[in-house]
């Protein structure tokens, strides 16, 4: 099995958090080195890298400021999660830094090495996420048939190159169609070069080009991420799935989700929708083309509602 | 009232004819200059202009052609109509070519005068265009109401600018949303340009925002042109229309279409969709990004099927 670069962008070698650079994809492959949480927080918001990175780089931070601490270290620990936290609105990083937080807090009040407990609390929750992100890829590929032409939106993260990849080597036939997914065009940067790496045919096409595919019969079933769960089943993914979960309805196309833990949401009303800067729009090469009078909308996600969903492929399990 | 540039981008001037480039829009507004029929086709096939232009363009052609030329006029008016025909597949400009070589046919068999016959048919053909196209730009000022939120797509060579204008102008308030329109950037470079240059208020967002906006309730009615209608009120316009439209009606809200002449098309199905090389959407900043393994899909227009449209204002009268 090809494993992408997106599947596991970050890990800490010698006391430094290695990020994969993911603004410079497809061109260089390139990792940027964070030392502390403020560096950490400054590559999240600046989008080095994005969604399952931004957990990696999250998690791992607290094994950077467990170096070299003096003071009360759970009360660091907290503030290294409220810092965290406020990063990005939509990522639901609380529920991972709780986790953490909690772990050193009551280290802190048995008595035990608050050091040690974090330690393995993190290397834990890394392994695990691992072996469950290697399991819904063989899910993905299971729910890939021979020949069939799939369109995927954004990107996620190596997954769904990595289970094509299963797929053709049992030597079925599948081709992807892939969205470019503006402003910040994951498909064209992320999808298209991951499948291409992984040796799967793969096709661009523009965000607009949609209904057109579907409507000729160019594709028979869709499959996107999610940033974000909600125990009644709405996902919040990227711009523009919404429209692709209405169009693939009505075409009737199955839509295959792989979905995130859902604790704390009820439902997809819950979830705050972060609005990115208009700048993202409005500017081309770093020049602001129109003047001051024109404005730009850019919601970062929406939500695509439960009963749009066929499937959901989850890694709750024991998260 | 505000006129746009785009309303009327090519016009003939001392024997040259001047045709706005759009390629240049918004940074630059300059015109090439076109002495041929060669040099015509090369503009629209470029796309230095589109839609509407590319007719002004086929029909100023005939007038460049008319002139110091030697030998069977009617014969050369036939080969200038069968360049500029096979210009671009999709654009129907055989039924504009096809009046303009039947005058002249007309005049030679009645032994009248081919040059003087043509120069009439073309320059009524224009004026005729003109007091239509201003007629449909005071159809849509009627259409739009006060406190209006429109939401459009790709580019109407400035009759939506300038409707907005008037509508203004009586004290109304309305608002835009333009999609950028991916892979030209039409909304962006055209439609966002013109609506600001007549003062209008307008907001740039992503093609895959469509449904965000709309399920949010930020636009309560739709506008759009088209490329092409056929007898059954089925219209093709800029790829990203037909998913537009099924939004529009899922979310309820109304869709008004521009029309045009639909001479010699039944319906959608019937019209041939322009498949644009796959370099426009695979080529960022000059540079191709991906390996060779990459394919584009980009087909540069969609079909909206008649039964999703709520109103058309065309031009058809007279032509």
């Amino acid at each position: 099995m090809f494993e992408s670069p997106l599947f596991w962008p970050a890990y800490i070698k010698e006391d430094v958090l290695y990020v994969l650079d993911e603004t410079l994809i497809p061109d260089q492959l390139e990792y940027v080195c964070v030392k502390n949480v403020d560096e950490a927080v400054d590559v999240i918001r600046k989008m080095k890298t994005r969604a399952f990175g931004q957990f990696l780089v999250v998690l791992n931070t607290f094994l950077l400021e467990l170096g070299g601490h003096q003071g009360d270290l759970v009360k660091h620990l907290e503030e290294v999660a409220c810092q965290l936290n406020n990063s990005r609105p939509t990522f639901p990083f609380a529920e991972v830094t709780g986790i953490v937080v909690k772990a050193a807090q009551k280290a802190s009040v048995d008595g035990a090495d608050v050091r040690g407990a974090v330690l393995k609390t993190v290397q834990g929750f890394l392994a695990g996420i691992r072996a469950r992100r290697l399991q819904r890829v063989n899910e993905i590929a299971d729910s890939i048939n021979d020949g069939d032409s799939i369109l995927t939106h954004c990107n996620v993260s190596g997954e769904l190159a990595m289970a094509a990849s299963i797929v053709m080597e049992k030597g079925k036939l599948v081709k992807f169609f892939a969205t470019e997914t503006r402003p910040y065009m994951q498909g064209s940067k992320f999808t298209v070069w991951e499948l291409q790496k992984a040796g799967v045919p793969v096709t661009l096409v523009a965000d607009n080009a949609v209904a057109s595919l579907m409507a000729e019969g160019m594709v028979n079933k869709v499959i996107i991420g999610s940033d974000r769960s909600a125990a009644n089943g709405d996902i919040a993914n990227k711009i523009g799935s919404y429209q692709i979960a209405v169009l693939a309805h009505k075409f009737g196309l199955p839509l295959i989700v792989l979905t995130q833990p859902s604790r704390g949401v009820a439902s997809g009303k819950d979830m705050p929708i972060e609005i990115r800067d208009e700048n993202e729009l409005l500017v081309f090469n770093g020049k602001k083309v129109f003047g001051d009078g024109v404005k730009g909308f850019y919601p970062g996600f929406d939500v695509v509602p439960h009963e749009l969903i066929t499937k959901a492929i989850g890694i709750n399990a024991g998260l």
